[in-house]
């Protein structure tokens, strides 16, 4: 039978996320000053590559919108690569209402150069000065759309950790926030572990510290268990 | 006899570089404006790495100054890293003088923030400013080094490439540079195939196009030639 077969397979027990839909943004963005250069941070797209892996391995059908990063795509997952935060935003927007849970994992640039030069900028004087303007908030602009998804954001911080991620979790009326302390050695940017303290609207949980992986899965869960809730 | 067993290994014929000590950078610089986030530029260090790895193979002792990249070091290559143009420059001007060969392959940033703060930027304004500073000028510091290695450049260009090749290799009293064209398609910073003309005091020699090793081959035997005249 079907069913048997299923089992033979290993795939007799559905993941504690299947058929959902996830949607989540990952890596560093680069915001073009002119054709060679950019401003961009160190996210390596880690984090995000372990929650779209073990997504697609608790069952859920995962679209990845991804920055610039060295890694490869997960087993499962359907990646969109993107440059630029403007970029970002049409490819979330475009495809927000087709899923159900909504993970703002990339290291977005909060600024981007008003214009970007068409040629390249002369080194012709001891200063330069780069006027910059406000990116579009990707995050807070999911969390505003009529059919929202369960939203969760990261706060990638260098001190007053917890402050910041509520804060965040309340001005961008967030379900869930993952935050975490970047000035600590062995968690954050380039590293393969973490430390996520996870928070949402009246409640919170200390994810330890392990693997990127450990701390995708549980976060993962964390979220299934609030969506059959 | 000892020639025989060289000639079994298939080292008999001495290199066109051998003997010869050869000091290049390679990738792009990172200019930090933040712990998160920096300014840096499209190059791949394909070209840098081409280099080192032909002439490691032409005979040539190779020491690679690089910047974040993800290729692999060349076999017979020492390889320092290096992030920012500061820590560049004092990882080169500290072996100038041990080098009859200088080569300038990175990209390195013009600019760099005039103060790296401490703690992430708080994204709470909807402008920002950034005042840079010009870096320190790597290649015009090694051909003014009293003691100078034969100082090859390279220009990358979106337009007026000859114009801006040779006032370059004057105002920088450089003894070669090889000029390319980014703008075009198949060449310059993330491509696997290069299009440069060398040039120098009184000439020029256009390598057509070509793969990058192709290209860093023959950009070393011009230079091997001007040596023993």
């Amino acid at each position: 039978t079907a069913l048997s077969l299923a089992a033979a397979q290993g795939a007799a027990e559905p993941g504690p996320l299947a058929g959902k839909t996830l949607l989540l943004t990952a890596g560093p963005t680069r915001e073009a000053l002119d054709p060679v250069r950019y401003l961009s941070n160190h996210s390596s797209g880690k984090m995000g590559y372990a929650l779209a892996e073990q997504a697609a391995r608790l069952g859920a059908d995962v679209t990845l919108v991804s920055g610039p990063v060295t890694l490869a795509t997960p087993a499962g997952v359907t990646r969109i690569d993107v440059q630029s935060a403007q970029q970002m935003l049409e490819a979330v927007m475009a495809r927000v209402e087709a899923h159900e849970i909504f993970i703002g994992c990339a290291a977005v640039a909060d600024y981007r150069p008003v214009a970007a030069a068409t040629d390249k900028i002369k080194k012709s004087q001891e200063t330069l000065t780069i006027e910059m303007v406000r990116n579009p908030d990707i995050l807070a602009t999911v969390a505003g759309h009529s059919k929202r998804p369960f939203t969760v954001g990261f706060a990638a911080e260098t001190r007053d950790v917890e402050h910041y991620a509520l804060d965040k979790l309340a001005r961008k009326k967030l379900d869930m926030i993952a935050a975490n302390d970047v000035s600590k050695p062995g968690q954050g940017f380039n590293a393969d572990s973490n430390a996520l303290t996870l928070y949402w609207p009246g409640g919170s949980k200390d994810l330890g510290h392990s693997d990127k992986a450990t701390q995708a899965e549980a976060l993962l869960l964390t979220i299934a268990e609030k969506l059959t809730k």
